[in-house]
């Protein structure tokens, strides 16, 4: 076996999900993580916990839809949420063989299902919980990547000294919490938001892994300026490119993008909510290098931060809702950013590193 | 798809586990096995059933044992337990990519957590349950063919008119049981068993699929006469082949085998029950051309029949107990079955043949 995959998993194991003795664990994962699932089975089992795994596929998922009536795809999945009651871990997977098997699937019955999911997800959220990558073809090939490639990204990533990034993300956190607000500049940028009474969350790879950002939820009418994103993404399908928003009193009052404009129109217009920010965020790990599509990966991406559109999360106190959360990313390696008087970042530096 | 792994998951889930409306429904999988899974899904959701999938594969069961303790093999898996007592059907898929991945693993610890798995067994044979295989190249490597082969074996084996056969396995447990002996002659054969009081259960797919042969537990102490066994089997890894037994008041006061003596010895020894036979059945799966090495299939051969040294089924009125059951098969075409006055097969004829 790779060493890589055996060092993956004993770091999902120690360091995210920290398990223990007497642990009951919940894997999620796909045949194409098989290797990845065996590796984890040792970890866990060396620490007296018990395993047990999920298998769940698009392609599973896709003939269910194809095969269930409304009604179905409204029945709630009991034993599942059984299985879930009784674990202390749960750690998900994602190594899709094939990103695009539920295509076609008419949006509306994927929203349906998730409400008849909710209480998996809740319990899911109640637990010692991470979600990781392995790597596969069908993620090569989003990433316009060889297997080989994909792998090396995947670990060069991964497999940091997570202890170290910790410290890294919760100085940097405590140094953002010293303030007030939190503004970005740099080529087409300018962007200030009231940060007052929130909380910024240092994402040190307990829930993500890989991670490395810190983020929070601006004040969500004190928006004010313009940013311009320069990495690529992944919405419905479609990859929107070199947008440029501009707010007022919190809301976007200004939008373009360089492709896929008309999908980025259609998302800023889902609600009230998906006008304003939810989210506002720094990535850190400088392990990854390039986007790849895959928002796990991208939005942590170093020397970079991320705005998302809609939803912001409860544990930021936040309070913007809406039915989507977009992020989007900019390079920062000519820009800066601000919090109060403090300059955090720098034009390749953190504050620790200048 | 093969359109026949369709119909193999139509006959599970119609025929051996009758799925319907609001069924909770658990499947024990393979990654080899996932194109059937789908098919699985696919058929389950058209029922109205909601379905979920445990991967397991010998490699994780061994990668487990190699990191557990003495102490966490012992721990029960909770969590597994909350799953099977919300479902309503188990399908158990047996496709392993490598048989012998647990090999080296000491017998011993295997015993060990297959106690602290007592609760699962019980679970999953409380339910609407059925194993069935799935062809792999591991499975086709055992039974010595190529994978072409085996799915044209395997499916040969599968896709019949159960509801036909059932009528069959059905007719002929009313006339065995109309009697309160068996016998099995033929080729250093004349072997003799009261079954008074005992069950014959006709054996249609409902729990194994494949399936095809009609089984009782003898009167333990009245079995008398010899028995040559002509078809190979596996146990503890070695091929045993060509047993002769010779039985006096239920019990082996004689024995021997062509290959691996040593290993029938040890099971003829293991306890008092391993002595005395638990099973005597008819295998009437004319699918079924060839043995395979594979007990599931080769106890169902059309034109033979079996015995087990070892436990009894309680659902036969059994009564011997031990901590073994193997089956040892006999192929008939030269022989016949009588039970007290009837002759229920005679070289190559079933008595709804005749």
């Amino acid at each position: 076996m790779d060493p890589r995959i055996e060092e993956h998993a004993r770091i999902v194991v120690e360091w995210s999900t920290e398990v223990k003795k007497g642990d009951l664990v919940g894997i999620r994962a796909t045949p194409d993580s098989h290797d990845f699932v065996v590796a984890l089975y040792k970890k866990i089992a060396e620490k007296g916990a018990v395993p047990i795994t999920l298998m769940s596929t698009e392609e599973m998922d896709r003939a269910f839809f194809d095969g269930a009536d409304d009604e179905t795809i409204s029945i709630a999945p009991k034993q599942f949420e059984a299985l879930l009651e009784k674990v202390d871990v749960v750690i998900a997977v994602r190594s899709p063989s094939n990103t695009k098997a539920m295509a076609s699937v008419d949006p509306k019955r994927v929203i349906q299902r998730s409400i008849a999911m909710k209480r998996v997800m809740e319990l899911y959220l109640s637990k010692r919980w991470c979600l990781t990558v392995h790597p596969t073809n069908a993620l090569a090939q989003q990433a316009d990547m060889s297997m080989d490639e994909y792998q090396n990204f995947m670990y060069d990533a991964t497999l940091l000294d997570w202890k170290e990034e910790s410290k890294l993300l919760y100085k940097m956190k405590d140094h953002l919490e010293r303030h007030k607000d939190i503004r970005f500049t740099g080529p087409e940028t300018d962007l200030y938001a009231s940060t007052e009474g929130r909380i910024w969350i240092a994402s040190d790879g307990k829930h993500n892994m890989p991670s490395g950002e810190v983020f929070t939820a601006p004040v969500e009418d004190t928006v004010e300026g313009k940013i311009y994103f320069d990495i690529p993404f992944l919405q419905q399908g479609k990859v929107i490119e070199g947008v440029r928003l501009t707010f007022e009193k919190g809301e976007v009052v200004n939008f373009s993008a360089e492709k896929a404009e008309a999908t980025l129109k259609e998302i800023i217009e889902v609600d009230e909510g998906s006008r304003r920010l939810g989210e506002m965020a720094i990535g850190t790990n400088r392990g990854i290098r390039q986007y790849t599509l895959n928002m796990l990966f991208d939005e942590k991406i170093g020397d970079t931060v991320h705005c998302a559109l809609g939803r912001a999360y409860k544990d930021n106190n936040g309070t913007n809702e809406s039915a989507v959360h977009v992020d989007m990313i900019k390079t920062m390696h000519e820009g800066e950013i601000i919090a109060g008087d403090e300059l955090i970042y720098s034009k390749g530096r953190y504050f620790y590193e200048m």
